[in-house]
C-alpha cells in the first residue's frame, strides 16, 4: 500500500482540502464503500496499463470495470495492465491500492466522464485510510483528460487518411494501415483474436493459392487434422511441447460438465506423428508429405500486434518424413527453393539462416528461417522449415520395414508459413500512403476509376467496363470502382489497400483515346492508348520484379559489416550487423543484453569464414553470423 | 449390484466350482483387491458397451484400462459405453458391479488375453462378495472372444476390397469406403476429431472452389473470426445458444493457470454479429455479406459417424444482412439459387424443405434445407439457409440510419454447408465397389492405368503421358497411375475412390490405336480412337448430368402419398412419405414416436395444397409434408 505521507503531503503542498475517514483495513472498492460509508460510484479505481509509448492512468468509477479491448480501440494502439512490479516502480504503490494522482508520478491520467459527475470523490491513501476531495479539485490538479469508457466509437465516419508517417511512429502507422486498409479489425472481445477483414483474408488467399501450387508441385498432399490434443500426447513429447506449454489453451468443459484435458494445437507434431506412426509401415510408403492450412493458439502474454503477434492465426504446416538422413536433407533443400519463391512472390529479399542451438525449434537438429528487413531497421522472420533428423520418430515410433527388411525410424522435415507474413510485407512495402502490395499477392491488381464528368457519365463507364473485360481476358484480376464517392476518396483507398496499378479514365483521356496509370509502387503515371490494354500484364510483372528488385538493394545496402561492438551498434540501428562469433551461449546472450539486437544465425549453406575474432570476446571466431533487432 | 443368487445359480446350474469371499462393502477394483486380499490383475472387470449392431461385454484385468478409440479400430464400428439404464436393463445389475458372464445375458462376450493368463479370476456377485474361479472354467461357459486390447492392430496391409455390401450392412460398408478409401482415418485419440485424409480433403477442396465462384457471384466476401467466444458473448443471445450450449467445449487455462470461461465456436453468429454491429451504420453498408470457411466444433455425445456426425467438422458458413425484410427475403432466394446449385454439382436430387417450428434454426423465423434420399431409405440434409428476420440484429444491436435519416435494425440470412456433405455423397452415390464421385466434386477425374507387358513398358507409359497432357490441356483432372503394382489392385483403388473415368492402355489397345474407357457409375465399357481425345470432357459432363438424372429418378420413385398411418409406415421403409399435416406437435410428436420418421417440413415456395386429412389425426390438414428416417 501506498504511504500515507506521499499523497497527503501532495494534497497539502497544493493547497488541496481533504478529510481522511479512518476504517478497518479493506481490499476492494466494495470494503472500502461499506467500511467508509460511501457510494462505490463515488470511489477513483485508479488502474495503470503499459501502452506502446509509455505508461497511462485509467480512474475510473468504483462499480465500473474495464475493458482493456475500448481501450485499444480509443487509442489505436497496444495496451496492457502494468505487471505488479512496474505499479510498485511506477507508482510507488500495489496493485489495489494505487492512487489516482498520476502526475505525482509524471503519468497522463484519463479520467471517466461518469466518475466526474459526483461532487465528491474518494480515494485509498492507504487500506485503513480513505480520502475525500472535492471532483472539481481533484480535476485542478490532476488535468486529466477526460473520456467515455463505456463507448466503443461507433457511428463516426472514420477518416481514411494515416493519421501518422512511418518516421513518426512506425508501430502507429502499421495500426492505422492494418485497420483503415481493410486488413483486420481488433476489436474483438478477446484480444489477439482478430477478425482477418476481406481484403486481408483475400492477401491470405493468395498466399495460399501460390503456396498449394509449389508444394503440389513437390508432391505435398493436404489434409486435415484435429484441433484438440489430449494431454498424454503431450508427455510423450515433453522435450518439444515444453516450448508451447506456457502458451497452450487447455479445455476442461463441455456444456459445464468436466472431460478430459485436451489442449487446442499450439502446432500439429504431435498428433500427426501420432498418425504418421500407423499409416508407415514399408519404404514404399515414404516419403509422406503432408500440409494442413489451419488455425493454431498461442496464448502469448506480451503485447499483442495484428498478424505480427496474434494469439490465433493461421498458417500451413507441411510435415514430411523419408527413409533416410541423405533424402531428408534434399527435402529440405526443396522448402528451401518453396521459401526463395515464395519470397519472390512477396518481393521481399532475404537470408536463409540457419538458427543459433539456442534459438532453433524444439526437436529439430536444425531450423532454417528466412529474414527480411523491414523499414525501421528491424528483421522480419519469413516462412521457415526444420530439420528434425528422428527425434519425433523415435519419440512417436514411426518405424518402416527397408528395401533389405531391416526396420528404422524415419527421418523428418517441416516447413510453416502463417499469416503473420501478412504482418511482415505491409511493414516491408509500405509507404505513407499505406500498404503496397506487390501485383502476385494483391487480391486486386488493376482498380480501374472512371473520372466522371456530367453528360459523359455512361461513355466514360462503358470504356471502364470494358478495360475491366479486356484485362480479365489477359488473366489480369481487374476491377471498376462506380461507388458514389469522389475519383479522390477512391484513389486514396486504393493506395490504402496496396493495389499495384490504378487506371484513371476521364473525359480528357476518352478523347485522346487514353487511360492514365498510376503505378503504386513508385507513383509513376503514364498514359498508355486504349489499344496497349495487353501491355498490362507486362507492366505488372516489371512492377514485381521491380518491387523485388528495389528490396534487393535495400536489405544490401543494410547488411554491415561488424569488427567490435562499437561497428554492431551501429549496423543495428538500421540494419543488420555481419559479424564473427565464437559460437559461445555466452557470448550469444551477452549481446543480445548489450545492443537488444539477437543472434539470427549462418548462412544457410554458405559456410562463410571469419574475418575477425569474435565481435563479443575476441576469441577465435568459428562462424560468420548475422545480428538484429527483430519482430 | 447384481444380486448373488443370479450369478451363483448361474455357476452352479453349470456345475462351475467357485469359492466365494466375503468382504466389507467395497466399489473399485481397486478396493476389492485390498478387501478380498487379491492381485486387481486377477480381477475380471467388465464393461458393457453398445455397438451399432447390438450390445457387447468387454472384460479386462481390473488394472488395465480401456481405450474407446482402440475398440472402433478393431471392430471398424462406432462403439460407445452403455448407459446406466441399458447396464440395468441388459446385464440385470449397475455400472461398477458388473459380471463378466454375458451369455447369461444373450451378450457377446470380448476378453482380454492378459486376463487368462491367470490361473484363477475373481469377479463380484455384490459388493461384499467377491467369487474365484477357475480361468479354464471361466472360457468354458462364457466362451469369449480373446482380444489385445493394448494393441492397435498395425503392420497389417489392409485388404483393399470391402468386407461387405450395402445390402448386408449399409453403416459397416460406409465406415469401410471412408476408411479404405482414403477420405477419413478415425484411429485419432479423441472420438469424433478424426483425420480428413488428403483424398478426402481433396474433395472438400472441390467444394471449396465451387462454392465460392457461386458466392462471388452473390457478391459474397470471405473473412475469418475469432475461434474463441467469450461467455458474456454467449448470454447475450441465450435464445440461440440454447441448442448448443450441451455440446459447447470451454476453453478454462492457459498453461495450467486459469483464464476467463470461452467457448470453442460450435457456430459464428454471436462473433460475427458484434463485428456487424461495428460495421454496419448506414443503408450505403448494406447489403453486407460475409463468408468463413472454418472449423466448428460440437460435443455430440451421441454416437459418432465420420462425416455424418463429427464432434469437429469444417464449414462454410455466410452471414448476411439487409436494409428490409424484402431484400432479406430475396437473399434467401439467391441461398436457394446457390443450394440448387451445388446438388447439381453433387449430382444429388433434392427437396427444398421449410423446416418445421419445431425443427427450425434456433433463433430463425424460418429454416430452409435441401434433404437427399440415401440408399437406405433415409434422408440426408445437405446445405440449408435460414431466414433470421430482425431476431438477432435486435439481440446485437445491428442498426443502421436509412435513406430518409431513420434508424432500423437489419434484416438477416445464413447459409452453411459442411464437411458432412461429403458423407452424404458417399451414401447417395456409393455402391458395393465403393464411392462413385460424379465429374464436378472427383479431384481425379480421369485415372489412367497401363496395362504393362514386357517389352512395351516404355512405348505404353509413353502413350499414358501423352493421353494425360493432352487432358490437361483440356482442362480435365488427369493422372497415370505408373506404381509399381497390378492393374487389377490399381482399378480397385480408383474404384474404391470413385473416380468417374479409368483409361486402360495395354498392348492390344496400342496396335488397334484406341484406348479403352470405363464409366465409375454403371461400369460401361467403351473403346475410343486415341485421336478422340478430346471427346473425353463432353463424356465427363454426360456423367455428371446423367447420375443427376439417375439421382431425381430414384427421388421420384421414392415419394409416396401417404392418407393415413399405414400407408405413412409403408412409405418410409424405403424413402420418403408425402402426407397431410394439421400443423399441431403434438402430431408431429406422436408421428415421430410411432415410426421413428420426422416430419422434414414443406415444400419451399410451393403452397401444396391438402390431398386428405391429417395422417395422425384425422381433423383438417393445414399442410402437405414429407416425413422420412433421416441421418
Ligand atoms: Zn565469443
Ligand atoms: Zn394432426
Amino acid at each position: 500500500m501506498i504511504e500515507d505521507k506521499r499523497v497527503i503531503e501532495f494534497l497539502k503542498k497544493h493547497k488541496i482540502k481533504f478529510k481522511e475517514i479512518k476504517h478497518h483495513p479493506v481490499h476492494s472498492c466494495k470494503e472500502m464503500a461499506i467500511a467508509a460509508k460511501i457510494k462505490e460510484s463515488e470511489i477513483a479505481k485508479s488502474i495503470l496499463f503499459k501502452t506502446e509509448s509509455g505508461f497511462a492512468l485509467f480512474v475510473l468509477p468504483g462499480n465500473k470495470s474495464i475493458n482493456e479491448r475500448k481501450f485499444e480501440d480509443i487509442f489505436n494502439e497496444d495496451i496492457e495492465l502494468a505487471k505488479p512490479d512496474e505499479v510498485e516502480k511506477i507508482m510507488g504503490c500495489e496493485i489495489g491500492g494505487v492512487h489516482p494522482f498520476g502526475n505525482l508520478a509524471g503519468i497522463k491520467v484519463y479520467c471517466d466522464k461518469d466518475l466526474l459527475k459526483n461532487e465528491k470523490i474518494y480515494c485509498s491513501s492507504s487500506t485503513t485510510t480513505t480520502i475525500e476531495i472535492k471532483t472539481k479539485d481533484f480535476i485542478d490538479i490532476t488535468k486529466p483528460e477526460i473520456i467515455d469508457m463505456n463507448v466503443i466509437k461507433k457511428g463516426v465516419k472514420e477518416s481514411l487518411g494515416l493519421t501518422t508517417t512511418r518516421k513518426e511512429n512506425f508501430s502507429k502507422w502499421y495500426l492505422d494501415v492494418i485497420r483503415r486498409g481493410g486488413f483486420k479489425d481488433q476489436r474483438t472481445p478477446i484480444k489477439g483474436f482478430d477478425v482477418i477483414m476481406p481484403w486481408g483474408y483475400a492477401v491470405w488467399e493468395q498466399i495460399q493459392n501460390l503456396m498449394n501450387e509449389l508444394l503440389k508441385q513437390n508432391g505435398v498432399q493436404n489434409a486435415y487434422f484435429p484441433l484438440l490434443i489430449p494431454e498424454s500426447f503431450i508427455e510423450k513429447e515433453k522435450e518439444h511441447f515444453k516450448g508451447f506449454k506456457a502458451e497452450t489453451v487447455n479445455v476442461t468443459e463441455v456444456g459445464g460438465e468436466p472431460i478430459e484435458k485436451m489442449a487446442i494445437r499450439p502446432t500439429s507434431e504431435t498428433i500427426m506423428y501420432y498418425m504418421f506412426s500407423l499409416w508407415v509401415r514399408s519404404y514404399r510408403d515414404l516419403p509422406l508429405k503432408i500440409n494442413q492450412w489451419c488455425n493454431v493458439v498461442r496464448w502469448d502474454t506480451k503485447i499483442t500486434k495484428p498478424f505480427i503477434r496474434d494469439r490465433e492465426f493461421l498458417w500451413q504446416e507441411l510435415h514430411t518424413a523419408h527413409a533416410t538422413r541423405e533424402e531428408a536433407l534434399k527435402e529440405i533443400d526443396n522448402i528451401i527453393k518453396i521459401c526463395e519463391k515464395m519470397g519472390e512472390y512477396f518481393a521481399m529479399a532475404s537470408l536463409p539462416l540457419k538458427r543459433t542451438e539456442s534459438d532453433k525449434f524444439p526437436g529439430a537438429e536444425f531450423s532454417i528461417a528466412f529474414d527480411t528487413l523491414v523499414q525501421d531497421g528491424k528483421v522480419f522472420q519469413g516462412p521457415g522449415g526444420h530439420f528434425l533428423a528422428q527425434n519425433f520418430s523415435k519419440a512417436f515410433n514411426i518405424q518402416f520395414t527397408d528395401k533389405n527388411g531391416k526396420k528404422d525410424y524415419v527421418w523428418q522435415t517441416c516447413l510453416g508459413t502463417t499469416t503473420r507474413q501478412i504482418g511482415g510485407i505491409i511493414m516491408h512495402h509500405g509507404d505513407d500512403k499505406g500498404a503496397v502490395l506487390p501485383p502476385m499477392l494483391s487480391p486486386i491488381q488493376v482498380i480501374i476509376i472512371p473520372v466522371l464528368f456530367k453528360g459523359k457519365e455512361s461513355s466514360i463507364l462503358n470504356v471502364c467496363k470494358d478495360v475491366e473485360s479486356k484485362l480479365k481476358e489477359l488473366k489480369i484480376r481487374a476491377q471498376v470502382d462506380d461507388r458514389n464517392y469522389s475519383p479522390g476518396f477512391k484513389y486514396h483507398e486504393w493506395e490504402l489497400r496496396g493495389v499495384p496499378l490504378r487506371i484513371e479514365i476521364g473525359p480528357v483521356d476518352l478523347k485522346k483515346n487514353e487511360i492514365t496509370i498510376v503505378k503504386r509502387y513508385n507513383n509513376e503515371e503514364v498514359s498508355i492508348k486504349i489499344n496497349e490494354i495487353d501491355k498490362i500484364p507486362k507492366i505488372l510483372d516489371e512492377i514485381q520484379k521491380e518491387m523485388f528488385e528495389r528490396s534487393k538493394k535495400f536489405l544490401k545496402e543494410h547488411i554491415h559489416d561488424a569488427r567490435d561492438m562499437e561497428e554492431l551498434k551501429k549496423a543495428i540501428k538500421n540494419g543488420i550487423a555481419r559479424a564473427n562469433w565464437c559460437g559461445s551461449k555466452d557470448c550469444e546472450d551477452w549481446i543480445k543484453a548489450k545492443t537488444g539486437a539477437a543472434v539470427r544465425g549462418t548462412l544457410y549453406g554458405r559456410n562463410e569464414k571469419p574475418f575477425a575474432p569474435c565481435v563479443y570476446c575476441n576469441k577465435n571466431a568459428k562462424y560468420v553470423v548475422y545480428i538484429a533487432k527483430a519482430y
